[in-house]
C-alpha cells in the first residue's frame, strides 16, 4: 500500500505558507502501515495540477490531494481531476441543498461562485465537509488497460477541515485496503558525538536493507536515531521495534538521553526533580551569557531545582560577584581551567546549591588566538565531592558555540547524576 | 526562469519533520522573480531520489535539492545525482583537506564515513559549507540533444546550513540568470503591536492590487511588513520601493526597529555601542531565567555594553543578591511593581551600569491567579534619571511568555534610548 500526497496552492509554492498538511497526513498513513512515496506541491494552475495527478495515479494506490476546492477562480483542483479522469463535472444536488441551507442559516446570500463547490466529476462520490463549504471528492482512476487503479481523495486545504475529513472518510478506506502492514517508529536522542561517530557505533544496524530500518538526523547538535519497523502485524512490529531499539541503546549506551518528544533540558529537569531529597543547581556564565540558566528554566516547575544564576560577562563581574582572583584572570585568562573552577565553586557556595555549572569560552567571531581559537570553551561542574572541569573546542558560529556549550554543560551534569564519566 | 525544489529525507515522508526549507526557498526565489513550479519530497531511497531528479531536470531551469548529503548510509542524494548525470563520484581534495582540518580542530578522529562527504559527480563543483561538514554540489544537467540545460544545486537539509549556502552560492546565480522583470523587496520589522493593529496603521497601503504590494507576516512576536516592488527597470523598482517604504515608515513611526536582516537585539546592540561615551546595561531576571542577558549577548562585541547579570529565580536569591526586602516580596509578591523596581535599582547599582532591566512574571503553565494570570509580567528599566516600570499581560505558552518578555524589555530600553515613550 503506497500513497502520494499532493498539496495545491499558490501560497505554498510562493513560500507564504508552510505546508503542515503533508507531514500530518504522512504520520497518519505511517501509523496504519501505508508508505508515503512522495509529497508533491503545485500552485493554483490547472495544467500543473493535472500533470501532478496524472503522474501520481500510476505510481501509488492512493492519492491524497488537499487544497484548490474553494469557491474562487483560483480553485482548480476539481477541474484538473475531471480532466485527468476524462469525465465532465456535474452538480451534486445533495451538496447544493446543503450549501443553500448553510447560507440561509448564516443569513448571507449564497454567491454564484459557491455553486462550483457542489460540482464533482461524473462517477465520483462527494465527501461531506462537516466544518466548511468545500465538499471533498472520492474518485477512482483506472488506466486504459484497467490494470492500474488508484483511489483519489480530494480534501480541503484548511488543516482543520482536512483533518476531520481524513479521519472520517479517508482513513477507514486506507486501513481496510492496506491489508495490514503496520509501521511503528521510535527516535532516540543523543548529544556529544557527531553524526558519523554515532553511525559508527550503530554499525550494521544502519544497513539500509534492514527492517526495522535505522537512520540518523541532526538538529541543533542533537544527533537523533530514527527506528522504523514495518511489519504485517502490530505484534511483530512492536517486537521487532523493541529488539532494534534495545540493540541501538546497547550500542550507544548513556549517550542516549531521551526518546521521541524528550528534550535534553526536559530530561535533565526530570532527573533533578526526581533526585532523592531534591537537589539544586546554580550557574555562573560568561560566554553563554545566561543561556545555561535559560535552558535550565525552560521546564515548568524548574524553580524546584534552580534558584541562583550569575552572568559574569566581564572580568570585573567574575571578581566582584564570584570572587575569582584577579591574579587568576591575569595569569590564566578568563577562558581557563582555574577561572571556571573558581566560578563554579563560588556559584555553588553562594547559591547554596548541590551543583554549579560554570562556562567560559570564546564564542567569536572575534577574540580567538592560536592557543585558544574561537570555539574554545571551559566548563566546570562543582558538586559535593569535588569538581569536574573540561575543555572543548566546539565548531560553528557564535550562536552554535553558545548553544553547544550550554548543551555540553547540561550533559556534564546529566552524566554526573548517572554516576558515569563523560563518554567522549 | 522556473525552479523546482526537491527535499530528501525519510523523516519528511514519514511526517516526523515538517519541511520548512521549501517554503523558505520559495520566498527567496519569489523575491527575485523566479517562479517555483513545484515542491517535491521523497524519502532516503536512491531510486526515488533519482526519479525525482530525472523528472525535474527536464522541467525547470534550476533544481534546488536539500538533504541526503550527510555522512551516513542513508544519505543518498550525491549517489542519485551522479546516476542521473551518468558521471562517477570523485573525491574533491580541497574539501577532504577541509574535513580533516575540521576534525583536527575539534580534536576528534575523522570517521571514514565522513570521506563520502567530499565526493561529487565528475564535472560538478563543490560548494563550501561554512557551518557544517556537508559540502554542497553545483552541477549542470544536459539532455541527450543538449537542448535542455538545468542547473542543479544540492544543499544540506539542516535549515541553517542550507540558508547560508543558498544565500552565498545559489541566489547570485538565480538573480543573474533571471533577467526580465526586476523585483525589489524590503522588510520592515516591528515589535509590540499585533498583526491586525499594524495592518490597521498601514491602511490602504495593504491593498492587494497595489504595486509595490505590502503584506505582513509574524514570527516570534515580530510583525514584519514585506514590501515587494515588481517593475520593468531597476530604476523604477527602486524609486517605487523607496516611496512605499517611506509611506509605511510614516504610518508606523518608531514601531519599526529595523529592516531586512536586522534583529531586535542587533539593533539595540548598535544603539548601545553607538551611544556617545559608551553605556552599559545590567540585568536582573526572574521568569526569563537569563534570556534577557542571553539576547543582549547574542551580538559580537556585546562585552562593550554588557558586564553583569543576575538570575534571581528564587525569592531568597532576589533578597540575597539584589537586596529586595523580604517585606516587599511578602507584601506585594515577586511579580509586582515594587519587586521589579528594587531588582532594577540594585542591578544598576551593583553592576555599575548606566541602565538595568529587571523582569519578573508568571510564565506558566502553573502559578497563575485571577489577579495575576499566567502571562502577567512586570518589567522595570532603571536609568540615570529614574525608573520606568510597566506591567504586561502576554499571550501564549511558557516559551512565548518568556520570549516576549525579553523582547519587551529590550524594546523598553530601545525607546528610552530614542528619548520616546513606548507607543503602546
Amino acid at each position: 500500500m503506497q500513497a502520494i500526497i499532493l498539496s495545491v496552492g499558490d501560497e505554498l509554492v510562493l513560500g507564504q505558507t508552510v505546508d503542515t498538511n503533508s507531514a500530518w497526513l504522512s504520520q497518519q498513513l505511517a501509523a496504519v502501515g501505508c508508505a508515503v512515496a512522495a509529497h508533491l506541491t503545485v500552485g493554483d494552475d490547472q495544467r500543473a495540477i493535472e500533470q501532478a495527478i496524472e503522474e501520481s495515479v500510476g505510481r501509488c494506490d492512493v492519492l491524497l490531494v488537499s487544497g484548490g476546492i474553494g469557491p474562487t477562480e483560483d480553485d482548480l483542483t476539481r477541474q484538473a481531476l475531471a480532466a485527468v479522469l476524462r469525465e465532465p463535472l456535474e452538480p451534486n444536488e445533495k451538496w447544493l441543498h446543503r450549501l443553500e441551507a448553510f447560507f440561509r442559516k448564516v443569513g448571507r446570500p449564497m454567491s454564484p461562485l459557491n455553486r462550483v463547490q457542489a460540482m464533482i466529476p461524473r462517477g465520483a462520490t462527494m465527501i461531506e465537509n462537516t466544518a466548511g463549504t468545500a465538499a471533498g471528492i472520492d474518485a477512482s482512476y483506472r488506466s486504459g488497460d484497467q490494470k492500474t487503479v488508484c483511489r483519489v481523495f480530494v480534501m480541503p486545504g484548511v488543516p482543520k477541515e482536512m483533518k476531520i475529513m481524513f479521519q472520517r472518510n479517508v482513513l477507514p478506506h486506507v486501513q481496510h485496503a492496506g491489508g495490514g502492514a503496520v509501521i511503528l517508529a521510535r527516535t532516540l536522542h543523543t548529544f556529544g558525538l557527531g553524526e558519523s561517530a554515532v553511525a559508527e557505533k550503530l554499525g550494521e544496524l544502519m544497513d539500509r536493507r534492514r527492517n526495522p530500518v535505522v537512520g540518523t538526523t541532526v538538529s541543533g547538535g542533537i544527533v537523533s536515531v530514527r527506528i522504523n519497523a514495518r511489519f504485517l502485524t502490530l505484534d511483530e512490529a512492536s517486537r521487532e521495534l523493541a529488539a532494534t531499539e534495545t540493540a541501538c541503546r546497547a550500542a550507544l549506551g548513556d549517550l542516549v538521553f531521551g526518546q521521541d518528544d524528550d528534550t535534553l533540558q526536559g530530561v535533565l529537569a526530570r532527573d533533578l526533580m526526581g533526585h532523592p531529597g531534591g537537589v539544586t543547581v546554580a550557574t555562573a556564565e560568561s560566554c553563554t551569557g545566561g543561556l545555561v540558566a535559560k535552558i535550565l528554566t525552560d521546564t515548568p516547575g524548574s524553580s524546584r531545582y534552580f534558584k541562583y544564576g550569575w552572568v559574569t560577562y566581564a572580568n570585573e563581574a567574575k571578581t566582584e560577584l564570584l570572587g575569582v582572583a584577579p591574579d587568576v584572570l591575569r595569569g590564566h585568562g578568563a577562558v581557563s581551567e582555574p577561572t571556571v573552577r573558581a566560578m563554579a565553586a563560588a556559584a555553588r557556595e553562594r547559591g547554596r546549591a548541590h551543583f554549579a555549572l560554570a562556562v567560559s569560552g570564546i564564542a567569536g567571531p572575534e577574540g580567538g588566538t592560536p592557543d585558544k581559537p574561537v570555539g574554545t570553551v571551559w566548563i566546570a561542574l562543582a558538586h559535593a565531592n569535588g569538581m569536574l572541569a573540561r575543555k572543548f573546542v566546539l565548531p560553528g558560529d557564535r550562536e552554535m558555540v553558545r548553544d553547544r556549550s550550554a548543551k555540553m554543560a547540561l550533559t556534564m551534569l546529566r552524566f554526573h547524576l548517572l554516576g558515569k564519566e563523560l563518554p567522549f
